[in-house]
Order: structure tokens, then sequence, then C-alpha cells
């Protein structure tokens, strides 16, 4: 069933892979209008599965985001479609041109990656975001909801696969929508046919399936971000930043939960005092190594590190600070223990930033800037399918363009092997650049 | 053991990554003058590897991808290192730049992998060239070569070790060679540290080392070329592209395996009895279907194609021939058997061409040439680390750009999220395009 469910998508695929970007977009126009006709009747299903997130005690945050009625966010859900069907087209971008003989021409072209496998928990909007974002990309999706939105995953899904059904491009089995919970690890094995698979949810899940397939996983595990306070580093400046990356919204991938600070300013009671009155301010706990707790004037709301402490992602009001020797050390640190999401150096010199920029091995490398900027929107990206903490493909927040793949077109006339150099015969390659300024 | 080469690797590859190009390309001079000074030292103990593959009957042309000695091989290895030295620094380019807000600026820059594995049977000039191409990308290597290279690689791994023991820069631990055959299985399993393995061998190697381990593999196991000849093809041009994809390297993996022929074609006795007469000629043995059969003039060189006959690499003088509807079930043939890795469409109407390059799925899609030009050599990279059958990260043949990654510097001065839209704040972002002409 995994495999023919997943062998079908692949089959789709072959056929969206062709289509214009008018006739991909058409589909994302019908299927708004799909969803805009049915408002009511898709509120009335999403109601149901609040009712029953409240009957079993779920926690307010998740009702919260199960929530299609408030706020404005059924409308924001469709707009986005329109939104994603009005980006420029992804497909066909010609990124090398080069000339290697007369008549004989390479172009690298962008292309649609395949078939994507995109697992999500509870926000149902998800479906439609993800939903339009695959097929503007040329991609088929097999897409897998929470069980907690179920009845809100079946309305748009019943919606999603009329409005395909009657669409004369856009193959039906483009987009795959499953409801059962036992199809996800056989998917999991469908390698043959799944080009790449897309988690959205809490870290176990990510983990999990990132242990249980040999497909390639998108997206990030933890958020281990670490904040380094350097010898030169301004304190206004940096309690503002180190603030503002633990609280504005703790259960971020992208909230700081680790504090090195280098051994000058750590031994300067007026600084670290400082640093510590603000997170104590803000409701923040700190768990700290003996070297600090020594300078600290209060032990409110302040713990020893625990011995996981450094390698660890509080998603709370908490943070783990440490004493670091140098610059050095504070790279070496977080190249060893850090998530390889964002990290961040404070410090007025710049040479210090570049060393530090240059040195960690994460997606985000920040100066003087909070690390809840690590996000698509905020880089303005439009759009945003994940962040990858992986550095194969795409890393960082990821964009359309984390979706797209690129082949090689080679025109030709008659062009054969064996007349040139190093395959038996004695013409050489011209190897010239020519203009990439054409559309496929 | 495994797990300690791989984390001293790691380590090393913090401080290679932040050296200049010019430190890295001085390494590559000193093994450059290490191994030249050696020459003879070098080529005795490569002749112990040729006696002992001789002794043991292995077969010549492996004895001759041995033989570092013959035909200006040691030489044009050496030249190698010298040219990568030479190449442009792929590190720290900017490939996006953008200003979030005032004093706020985003830049993607490119960044080595990290640590790569690579695993290699027989050529041991391979030692060389990669052990270049790892230290100028800034990436951390691990090298296992084949057995029966065992003594040339001692000898160039000593040199190369005692190179980097006296460099001032480039730690010694970013080039580690590997001897045993046991650790492999080991260091497969150190996805901790490792970020990228790359096996350059037989197909039973890459799929064998693709089954254990859970780290992105750069390569391929398969090379199942397929060459569709449409209704429109000129025959005479058609001819020569075929004998040339067939057999200028029967070995390679961008040999053509597998003819579809448009049944308009395959009717036409005289059309298809030339294509067959100059495979004949050519030596080539054709595996054929029922209606290929029936058409043919002569059943010299001829065989019934076997039930894998379209799922099957020959890497000999060999090739499966059948015939096929109409171009879209030739894309869909394709999409289905090949191993996407280089099929071409043979045609003189450019819609028909256009619509094949768009709808098959393989990293290759070419119009009128020999499959064999998909060579990174050939399409001008300068160099090539392999030909990738993936479709996320480097696809095709694969140069320089294959070792990288990039990452995305902020650089701020005390911006804080919750002052911005989105986050708590009123501010707006101003996600406008900078210049991109800076280095890093």
């Amino acid at each position: 069933m995994a495999e023919t469910i997943a062998r079908e998508a692949n089959t789709a695929f072959s056929v969206l892979k062709t289509l214009s970007n008018e006739e991909r977009s058409d589909a994302l126009h019908q299927i708004y209008a799909g969803l805009k006709a049915r408002k009511y009747e898709i509120l009335q299903y999403n109601k149901l599965d609040m009712d029953s997130a409240t009957a079993n005690n779920l926690s307010s945050s998740l009702i919260k985001r199960l929530d299609l009625s408030g706020n404005g966010k059924f409308d924001a859900m469709l707009q986005g479609i329109l939104d994603v069907a009005a980006l420029p087209d992804p497909i066909g971008k010609c990124t090398l041109a080069r000339k290697l003989d007369e008549g004989l021409e390479l172009y690298r072209v962008t292309a649609p990656i395949g078939v994507l496998l995109i697992i999500f928990e509870s926000r149902p909007e998800v479906i439609a975001n993800i939903t339009a974002l695959a097929i503007k990309s040329g991609n088929a999706a097999i897409l897998k909801g929470g069980k907690e939105s179920y009845q809100t995953f079946k309305i748009l899904s019943d919606i999603v696969n009329q409005v395909l059904d009657h669409h004369t491009k856009v193959p039906k089995d483009a987009i795959k929508l499953i409801e059962s919970r036992e199809e996800v690890g056989d998917l999991l094995s469908q390698d043959k046919y799944i080009d790449l698979v897309i988690p959205r949810g809490s870290n176990s899940l990510v983990r999990n399936i990132k242990e249980n397939t040999k497909i390639p996983v998108l997206g990030h595990a933890d958020g281990i971000c670490s904040i380094f306070v350097d010898e030169s580093a301004d304190i206004a400046k940096s309690v503002r930043i180190i603030v503002d990356s633990k609280t504005n919204y703790p259960a971020g991938c992208n909230a700081v939960e680790q504090l090195l600070v280098h051994q000058s300013v750590a031994q300067d009671k007026i600084k670290l005092n400082q640093i510590h009155q603000a997170l104590r301010n803000a409701g923040v706990t700190v768990h700290v190594t003996p070297e600090i707790l020594d300078k600290l004037d209060s032990t409110d709301g302040v713990e020893a590190a625990g011995p996981d402490a450094f390698d660890f992602e509080y998603l709370s009001l908490d943070i783990s600070v440490k004493s670091v020797e140098s610059l050095e050390d504070a790279i070496s640190h977080i190249n060893q223990h850090s998530s390889k999401h964002t990290d961040c150096i404070l410090t007025e010199v710049k040479a210090n930033a570049d060393k530090f920029l240059k040195g960690v091995d994460s997606a985000g490398v920040y100066w003087n800037c909070s690390t809840r900027f690590a996000d698509g929107f905020r880089y303005g990206f439009g759009t945003e399918v994940g962040i990858s903490t992986n550095k194969i493909h795409a890393r960082g927040p990821v964009g359309l363009e984390g979706l797209m793949s690129y082949q090689y077109q080679l025109r030709g006339n008659g062009h054969i092997a064996a007349e040139y150099k190093g395959a038996g015969g004695n013409k050489s390659f011209v190897h010239e650049d020519i203009s990439t300024n054409v559309r496929f």
C-alpha cells in the first residue's frame, strides 16, 4: 500500500515536471477557490478537532495551534496559496551555460527534486501551504498530518483531492494525503520513489524519522544555539541581545540555549551580574558552572549546571552559562556542542567577529544580533519550508530553492566523444561561458 | 579507533576551515615537492603492487590502472596538485547579500562541508588528487585505498603525513590515510563526525556503502543510460551517436545500455537494419525484444532480451533494444528504468527534444549527442570529484563546487527580534538586495 502510494506519486511527478508555470499556478487558484467556497464546513470540522483536544486535556498552546478560526488564520492560509502562485517560476532557470564546441551547448537548469514526503504535527494550515509550494515547484508530495488535526486534515484533503481530480493538467496523484498512522513507517522505506522527507514538528518526531529512513531528511532535530560574550563585548548591547534570544519565543528552535562568557567578562563581577540581573528580570533560570556561581551576587533563579547542560535544548526560560578562556575555546566548544543551527558572537572588535564567523561550523553565524532572526521570513525568503542543520543540500532557513534540484542539458547536433582529445580524437573543447539569460 | 580517527579529523576541520587560500595552497605546493623529491622511491613501491597483482593473476586492465610509472602518469599526478592549488579560492564567496534593516546585513557565504570519507579501489593517483581537492576546499578527509594498491598507498600517505606534520598551518589530522580494511565499516557509522562519503570504484563498492551508512553518499552505483531514437531522427547522425555512446568506452558509467526505438523507426526495416549493421560492425551484441527481432535482416550478434534487460548495466559491448509507441512512452520508460544518470533523445524536431529534456528526470538530459560527454572534464569543471545520481546536493558530474556548502552570516549592531513585526514589535524588514561583490 505504501509502495503503491509512493509509486503513484512518482508517476504523477513525471507529468507535473513537464507542466508550465501557468498550468501549475492555475491549480493553486482552483484549490484556493475550493477551500474558500467551503470555509464554514472546514471550520466546523476544525471545531471537532478542538473539542476533542479540549476533552483530552491537551495543552492550550497545542489547541491554539490547531485553531483555524481565530485571528484571521483561515484567510491568511488562503492568501498564502495566492502568494505562492504569484512567485516567479522556480523551474527552468539557467544557472550555468557553456559552449563545449560549435553547436554543442551545456546548460544547468533548475528542476524539481521529485517526490516529497511531508510529515507534520498539528498546525493544519501547513497542508495548504505545503500543497501550494509542492505544486508550484513541480514536486509531487505525500502529506501526513498529526492525529490531533485529523478532522481538519480530512476535510482539507477531500477538497484538494476533488479539485485536482477535475484539474485537466495537474495529475491528482501529485498530492497524496495520508490519514493513517501506520503508513508512515512503510513510506519511510520507499527510497526508490521518494526523494526527500520534510518533518515539521517536535524534536522527537524529527529524530525518530532520521533514525528510520535512508531517504534524505530536510530539517533539524535540535536547535542548540549559543551566544559567546567576547572580552570586548558592549555589555548593554549584549544584555538586550541575550534576553531577546532567550525570551522572545523560548520554544523556538532559534532560541539561545547556552551562554559562553569570556573569562575576563566572567571575572568582572559588575558585567557578569548585569547580564544575570537582566535574565532574572526576564524570568530566566540560569544553569551555571562553579566559576560563574562564585561571582554571582544572588543565587535567585540560579541552578548548578547538570552534566548535560551544554548538550541540551531547554525550549523554556532556562539557559546554561559557562566561562571560556578565549575566542578559540568558544569556537571549539560550539563546534563540539552546538547543533549547528545558529550561533552568535557579541563583540566590538571586527577581527574577532570575522574569526568567529569563519571558524564556527553552523548554518547561521551571527555577530551582535539576536539568534531569533534565523527564520525564512525574516531573511526575506517569502516562504519557509523548514530550517536545515544538514550540511548537504539546503542549509539554514530553507525557501522554495530548497525544493529544487538541477539537471544538465546538453544540446548537440551529432557530436560524438571519440572525436575529442582524451577519448581517441584530436578536437579540443572550447569551454566558453555563454549567456545564462535563457529559460527552459 | 574509527571514532578517534573521525573525531580528530573533525577537530582538524575546525582549524582548516579558518585558513586563508594562501595557507591551504602552500600545503599543496609542499606536498607536490615532497612527492616529487621521492618519485623513484614511490615507483619502487608501486612496482611491488604491480608484481603482486601479476602474481595474483589480476586482470590486465586492473594492473594498468595500478601502474603509476607509464605514460607520464606520475608527472600528471604531480601537475594535478599544482593545478588544484592554482584554482580560485572556493571558500568565502558571497552568493546572496541582503540588507534586512539599517546595520543588519545577511550574507550567504560558501564554506566547506566538513569531513569527507573517501573510499577508492586501485588508481593510487586518486590519493594525490583527492588530498589536493580536500585541502584546497577546506574539507578534512579520511582516505581509504584498495588492497591492490596497498604499497603505493602506504608510501604516498607516509609522504603526505610527513609534509603536513611539518606544515605550520594545515593540521596533520586534516588528511587521514587509513590502511586497514576493518576500519571502513566503523567509519561509516561515525555520522556525528563525518559529513559526506565519496566512494570511487565498482558498482558493488558503491552499493555496499550506500546500504551501510546514514551519512550522505555522493556518487552513483549504476550508470544505466538510454538513447531514444525518435520518429524524426536523422539515421546517419543517430548511428554515429549510438555507436560512440556504446563503444567509446563500454566500461564507463556514461556508456549507453539501452536503445528505445520509436515504433515508426522500428517498423522501417531499412532504418532499423542500418542501426543494427553499424552496431554489428562495431562488435556490439544486441539484446532485442520480439518485435525488433522480427525486423532484423540478420541474427548475427543478436540475442533475445532477458527479463532484466532493461534494468541492467552491461559495461560491455552489449545493448538492449526495444520499440516504444511514442515519445511519452520513451520518457515514462526512462523515468522508470534508467538510473537517472544520463539519457539522450535523437530527433530533428526541437519541440520533441524540449519535451524529452523537460520530462526525463535524470542528471543529464541530452539531445543529438553522445552520452559519453557526461564527464566533469568535458563539461569544463577542471576537476571531477565523481558523478552523482542523487537529487539532493550535487548532481551529475561534480567539480570542486560539490565539496562546498554555505553558511548564513548575519552582521548586526545590537538588533533584536522583538522590535520587528511578527515577534512583538512594529518595525518592518527592508529586504533589499545589496552587492554580493564581497569576500569573507
